[in-house]
């Protein structure tokens, strides 16, 4: 088993152990937010033939070459095209006719006029403009041709791209499918949320903002409780994750004389990789693999800990799993608001806030920053990047933050 | 009923007439992305008294005060506190005591010294350096003090707020209740996604892009379907409609001779309150109220404009009815790629691929703007804003950019 690996060696190295899921097929609807694992093409022209943009008049542009508001066209409607219809015929020199927003256009016309553009006259249109040809005409195949691939393998299906997968006609789509994650959590101190907390007792945290982050990424949580301090209990539980494409563990896998779990994996054959990452909070991670396949994540007990190496290091394991094509989180330079200063030899990620001044971005600490101090990350935009080998980061330094917050930075008001 | 306004006259129009949701008690797995509608106290200090924040030995920082490796200290461990267990008896001078992580500190000791930096010497522990007094002791109430107000009303509950709810022993939670959003299009050139596509007919694809959209924002879509263009069949539709906090159509409500939306809306006690928005895609967009208080979207039909009319004045709206603080599409500042031109007396909503350059953002168009081109969407990271009274935008302006795309930016690889 390696040892004291690098936030990089570390996160490397699972990229490496992690499989992509195989496709499944998913209904239009239960696909959003997936990945495609397919790259899709067009089986026909969209739109299917040229057709109008406006509700107006089909017109041969020649026809008004010389319409002027001195010198007005008055030309008869001899039929009418609704959206879904089918010209009656082409249209000859000298007709217009009626049609609808998304009506195909009759052979013969090469251009719209908005019907706001015109005045009726009986049963004739008046024209005061001359129109260029292609107005307000929507080309065949403007938007996909036959063939053209429109999204491609590894796409995010976020609403727009289900719009074009429905305009396809595609109702069922292959995407990577959701990974099964086994969350576990284990300590004699630990009850659920609705448990007695007289004491010195505490509520089994981690467990739920893990898997919650587990729905919000995608993926299927399946809470298996809290596993007392004893081998057979401890045993019992990872048992039950047994078949899981990924065990997150925060009981921690520790030199503690309490841990129980290490000689467990090991009878269940997992084999545990590595051990310790030089990073603050979250230096007690352990990873492993089961002959199966399962990846394991011990986390640290810490909720703080836990959650800072859930994002660094399960969650962009399970986004490969899912097929995404950026699996890590993104980032963005910030202008740091206050001193910081720690031990070389491990990397800090702390916890902060950000906000806008002008063109820039800057970050201050959310207050303390013990791995216990559940509060401080909520406040949090963002994950502070004090690298390893770094003792100080002054006022005003030029700092690189995590975003962890989904509307870190939404709009206060419509644009302007 | 009002003309033409601005987008910033209907956005205040529309969050002038969207209520706040009343609040409901939901599990809180199922408050995952609501917002809350109560302030949040903590109940108790938590950590409920000092607690070790390693695996080691709770010690009197005095008895350690001359331990050096040339002269260590050999000490007694008198007892064991395990997480969840209570010390046996306070710690007298020259006893130390086994600590786990989380475990209350026994009364007497005021630091932990981590079992790495110790050696065991039969039944005495060796140490061999001062500790100062503190050292890896979480306080008690560090993380929250009882009665303390942990999250306000208004807050996204995210991961990590879930994990703050669960360690207050909340299970249930009160959050503004989702809106159930009924969505309807309307077009004998319509088909349901498994429709026949022969001819000239296409998708309700705004139906599912729309839906997938209220999804995302946490709200509930109940889909109704494509009605025809005949008055009996748009009035069942919107009958169905009734009672939905919010209806969205895309059928739109025009000016064309084959609207029937408008009438229909009258009827069932719906008044108009504005029709068109000076911008490009979206102009034909109507506002309007049922008398039962729900709130009328008429979006136009071309799946574009449908979008982007959405994203203005839909999702908005949405997110005040639960409860969110930032209701309006995040925004950033970049240096425009291309040269941009266009009439005054619209805002244009440019769809645009954002680049990283150094310190900016560059955006450059995806291509067919046309309102009817789906694909250039989902190919964009966001909309370029483009002002009603400008006509020309140079290359390397400074412009806002509209996000779209939850991970236009993600990482492509983990912290350096």
């Amino acid at each position: 088993m390696k040892r004291d690996l690098s936030v990089k060696e570390a996160s490397d190295w699972i990229q490496e152990a992690t499989p992509r899921l195989p496709a499944e097929m998913v209904s239009l609807f239960e696909s959003l937010g997936q990945s495609l694992a397919e790259a899709v093409a067009s089986p026909r022209d969209l739109p299917p033939s040229d057709c109008s943009a406006m509700d107006g008049f089909a017109v041969r542009a020649e026809d008004l070459v010389r319409a002027h508001s001195d010198q007005p066209v008055d030309l008869p409607v001899v039929f009418e095209i609704a959206a879904g219809g089918s010209p009656a015929r082409p249209l000859a020199a000298g007709e217009v006719a009626r049609i609808f927003t998304g009506a195909p256009l009759p052979r013969g016309a090469d251009a719209v006029v908005r019907q706001e553009d015109t005045q009726s006259q009986g049963d004739r249109i008046r024209f005061t403009s001359a129109v260029p040809p292609r107005e307000h005409v929507r080309d065949a195949g403007e938007d996909m041709r036959r063939g053209e691939e429109v999204l491609r393998a590894g796409a995010r299906l976020g609403a727009a791209e289900i719009g074009v997968l429905a305009s396809l006609g595609r109702s069922m789509v292959a995407v990577h499918r959701r990974p099964r994650v086994a969350i576990l959590s284990g300590g004699d101190e630990l009850v659920e949320v609705d448990g007695d907390l007289n004491g010195d007792r505490i509520v089994s945290s981690n467990s739920y903002s893990l898997a919650a982050r587990c729905r919000e990424l995608g993926a299927q949580p399946i809470y298996l409780g809290i596993s007392k301090d004893d081998p057979q209990s401890v045993e019992n539980q990872f048992r039950a994750a047994l078949g899981a494409d990924c065990v997150v563990s925060s009981a921690g896998v520790s030199v503690g004389d309490h841990d129980h779990v290490r000689p467990v994996l090991e009878k269940l054959g997992c084999n545990l990789e590595f051990w310790g990452v030089k990073m603050k909070p979250g230096y007690p991670l352990a990873f492993g693999r089961f002959d199966g396949g399962g990846l394991v994540f011990g986390l640290p007990g810490n909720p703080v800990s836990a959650f800072v190496t859930f994002e660094q290091f399960v969650r962009p394991s399970l986004l490969k799993m899912m097929g995404s094509e950026r699996c890590f989180l993104a980032s963005i330079r910030a202008r740091l608001g206050e001193p910081l200063s720690k031990k070389v030899g491990r990397m800090h990620f702390v916890r902060v806030r950000l906000v806008r001044e002008g063109q820039e971005w800057i970050a201050t600490t959310t207050g303390n920053q013990s791995s216990g101090v559940m509060t401080s990350l909520a406040e949090a935009d963002g994950l502070l990047i004090f690298p390893l080998e770094e003792e100080n980061l002054n006022e005003g330094a030029s700092v690189e933050v995590q975003i962890l917050k989904r509307n870190w930075f939404s709009g206060q008001g419509p644009p302007l």
